[in-house]
């Protein structure tokens, strides 16, 4: 077996604040990433995929069947973009990079079949850099990580 | 003569949009950078000096002594900033990362002397990484880059 | 499930000579790594957790409360210092790196309960580059890696 | 049980072209990677072993082994070579990066035992970088990744 | 004054083979870099302008003008290549990293003031690594590096 | 006019503390570098040199040549090294990467012709990282930086 991990950036704006709490309890959860005004980030996605080798063509997948995937489902949704305001997800929750990472392995994964059908690679986890220091990953629940 | 360079990272948000242009001029001029709601990234500045060598210590500045400088007038105001809402200097103009490395060099020229009295390091220059792909450099107009 | 990892650095010395080991066996063991005078590097390490997500804050941990545990049990103790010198482990065992990453897990799982009590995140894995090129993991037997 | 990574680098060229193939079908398939003339990279490996602690080195393995294990079946044979020309194993099958990890892979494997007698470390994975945002892993069917 | 630098990547191959010397003088110049087969690269350039900041845009170039001049006349015709063979002016000339970094400055320079006609930035510098370890930097004789 | 840099590594250990100081002013000047155990890193250097371009090799140096003079006068004598003990000039001056980038530049001028004969490169500065964020550069008086 063999993975494929390729890395992709966005940049993107967001503000921690939970809507059930008190603004005190959201400054004392989230301190200066409550900032009411935002912030933002450089991101850095990996996704991983594994998958058996096609003997004919000697790879797990088209690469540039992975980058219209992620193009198409990611980066044009997310690339400079304020993530609270414009993704309709993290309107009724909170855009912390743990629900960033999931709600992009979950776009992934809607969509993997119909970019990759048949026996073909499997989409395996998404790992989302929100700085060089602080790296987040979310995988399938019968996978490995 | 020896430079130092010290490092530092900040996260922020901003927007491009001139006030004095028109909406479809800033969309031509700024592309996604324009989009209302705006977006955000790590900033990584790259703070310069040069300095004769003191021979006591070794060294050409105190590198506690910078980085409380750059805490003070550039840390704590901008990272986890929006530039334009926050920052009074982008209230009048456009927070490019142009515009933004000059602020920056100007806001540690001006506190540069309180910090390092007498015949100490000099103030070089200021770099700003807004992506690991996309530099800038501001520098005294009589020195060196 | 998702994993976050948190990035940190220290500076530190050690040699490494095996005390129940002839000076000799020690050098061809060791090489140029077994120095009497001792030699340095700066670490990077790398501590991953694991755990549910809270769905109140988006998060499956406080980052300030691994910040401050890592702090208090690892950077404090062992940054700037010499291994062999100061650390109390390393008078009877070898500062090889893989000892030092066993070392920094062993302390970190003992304090992990009072920092992150309940049902929330486990200690996963310490990672730690003693140099960019020569990267070491040491993680939970029932756990994966 | 304790994973240790060592990093290597070297320099190839490559074109990527499936013998069995028409031509039409080989440009679609592999886009400029098809171009005639060849292209080249600097790969990045990372070979990671797995195993128990010697108590006595304070290690899992002599790293100065490794690297000769490496220098010998990976570093000599691949550096500043053209992958299609100077490797056999790519005379019948194209080399794409998931082969090329997989033949490294496969080298280390036959040598380990000689470089690494008795219950000593076990070969896991091995990654190669093929530009630093394109990356594949091989390991062991039983092992863990 | 501000300068802005931007960076690419490109991957080609290539053979250093000077066609006015004997074999076996050409191997001990370039040593394995003779390899007839030819060997590769991950290339990256940074090309660096300066300019005076447009007080309108707060901009010293449009850096969508500066992408599209590097795609045009650098990556295209560079990308997955082979410097030998396809690259006219490395017919009569050794693709050398420092002869690759003169032509590049030579092909972005001829193009410059097309692209940014008027008083508008100037081309200052452009670098290439050919590995992380082995940059390249040409620049204006009369401009600063 | 062409520059070339090449990087090097090497890790060593060491101490700041000024013998004519008194205990007191030492804490004080250098904080935790002052440990009297000791600390080490892995320090980064670049070494650039600039010159005409050899019109029938296509370089401007032999890298042979310069590797060879960096590890005979550089890498031989501070890796895996104390630099306090093993460095005679740190018997008289305090370590820091100031005087230890002065030292490299000094070692390297003086071998320079004998490695270089004639009109060929001269050495324009050294550059090391003693950690990523903290850099320091030394170049000739009469030279560009």
């Amino acid at each position: 077996m063999i993975r494929i991990t390729r890395k992709y950036r966005f940049s993107a704006s967001h503000r921690l604040h939970a809507a059930a709490l008190a603004d005190e309890q959201n400054r004392e959860l989230y301190g200066k990433c409550d900032n009411p005004y935002g912030h933002g980030h450089n991101y850095e996605i990996a996704v991983s995929a594994r998958g058996p080798l096609d003997p004919r063509s000697g790879r797990i997948l088209d690469p540039a069947l992975l980058d219209r995937l992620v193009e198409a489902h990611v980066l044009r949704p997310f690339d400079h973009r304020n993530l609270n305001e414009e993704i309709p997800e993290f309107r009724n929750s909170v855009p912390t990079t743990e629900n960033l990472a999931a709600e992009i392995f979950r776009r992934l994964e809607t969509h993997w079949k119909s970019a990759f059908p048949g026996n073909g690679p499997s989409l395996e986890k998404v790992s989302i850099a929100e700085t060089p220091r602080n790296i987040f990953e979310v995988w399938q629940i019968h996978g490995q990580a």
